[in-house]
């Protein structure tokens, strides 16, 4: 039986730039997908193209409009191949062939990684391991909430906490591999910001996430389905929406990825 | 006489979603154009497009390969508009009809901001204002780093600096009132992070760039022509590749903007 994540994720080709996929109960969310899930499609359809070569290294989706539960299609298009990197788009849209409505809009770039100086100078938090922070129980009994453990570190929602500063450990329910499709999808698990700084829920949605990988697919693997380490920080609050600045971190304190989004609050 | 900048960014129209402009000599840098005037020069085609409505607020740029210097051509997608928000692509693109290569890509929101509930997590440094700071003497004698004046606070290039972490005062030669255009632009012109960790001058070439806009049109222009405070951190420098946080603060303490690059660099 495939993991819900992979189950998810599974295309049916129409041309050789497009597939069909499908929304999944799994990872639904209060109004649409999980915008992880959304960005893992996208990430996944570009990865599937026999074109592809290198690995990921730079991914940014904007979310256009809400997905309706069923079919969507995904259309990829290699803008330019250089000799060592490329560059795609994405597009994902509901709709009748001809009528179709884009709904999420991505840009990525693959590159070839080269062994050569490097040095990592965000600092790892000193967080106790995993296995020493209990879970959270789920927000919610069904959908995307369901998919991951959470063990929050610090910053704890529907709390007033003295800064938007969150550190938490997250892993796909059950446990999954690394790969570059979960990673991205973890890449939006962060709360959102205005969670750490009022009591009352608000009604949010993230406009737009940008991803920069860190590790190459043989790092993903070394990591295996272990906790990861997510720590992030409000930037800004500011006239209905807000933005964070996330880091992705390996169990043993390697940096994955660094992530931005942007999200639009209500008030 | 218009200001340099401006005179970058002059566009003939084609069709309603293509202008065509040239590259400008006084922002070339050494193998093309400023990464920041081809941000700006897609932006600006954006704003200048009639059905354009809100005003920015996230802007991302891949760029594909080297522009020569001459015509190139804008091309505006409007791809989807909301009740309150608007989801554009560009591409900026050279040779002949029919035949042309896509160079650079960007995708942005413009919206509708609207006054509620604003907070800035962020923190501005204590730093001396920039009276106080003597500008750096220009590392070239031509080209774009003739066109903004730089008052490094922290962080020397081309220096064993103890982090990657830099703040310096940056405006425009001459000073030209503040807005989106030349906002987009500045946020191009922080320091590479490895300059701040080698003696030696390592190549490099930026391949992706994403703002945030933290503040309105009216706050740009009660901003004015004053120096910004640009506020940048390294995070990861990883098998050829490097990424920033940055933040643009305006004189008295304001966010502006926060933007993240992934860079290039030989070794």
């Amino acid at each position: 039986m495939s993991h819900p994540f992979d189950a998810a994720l599974i295309f049916e080709p129409l041309s050789p730039q497009r597939v069909r996929g499908r929304t999944s109960e799994a990872y639904w969310n209060m109004v649409g997908p999980y915008g992880g899930i959304t960005a893992a499609a996208l990430m996944r359809a570009m990865l599937e193209r026999p074109e592809r070569t290198g690995e990921p290294l730079a991914f940014t989706l904007n979310y256009l409009a809400p997905i309706a539960a069923g079919e969507f299609v995904i259309e990829t298009e290699l803008v330019r191949a250089n000799r060592s990197n490329q560059h795609w788009t994405m597009r994902l849209m509901q709709g009748e062939t001809g009528a179709e409505r884009c709904l999420a809009l991505a840009m990525a770039i693959c590159a070839q990684r080269r062994e050569v100086w490097s040095h990592v100078d965000a600092k790892c938090p000193d967080v106790p391991p995993a296995d020493d922070c209990p879970p959270a129980p789920p927000r919610r009994a069904e959908g995307f909430l369901q998919r991951y453990q959470f063990r929050p570190v610090r910053g704890l929602p529907f709390a007033e906490n003295p800064d938007s500063h969150s550190e938490a450990w997250v892993q796909d329910v059950p446990p999954r591999p690394l790969d570059f499709t979960s990673l991205t999808a973890i890449c939006d698990s962060f709360l959102p910001r205005i969670f750490l700084r009022r009591k009352e829920f608000t009604p949010i949605g993230t406009v737009s996430m940008n991803i920069y990988f860190h590790a190459g697919a043989g790092e993903l693997a070394r990591h295996g389905d272990a906790p990861l380490l997510t720590v992030a920080d409000g930037q800004a609050f500011s006239d209905g929406h807000f933005d964070h600045n996330g880091l992705v971190w390996s169990r043993d304190g390697e940096l994955l990825a660094s992530t931005h989004q942007l999200v639009w609050y209500k008030e």
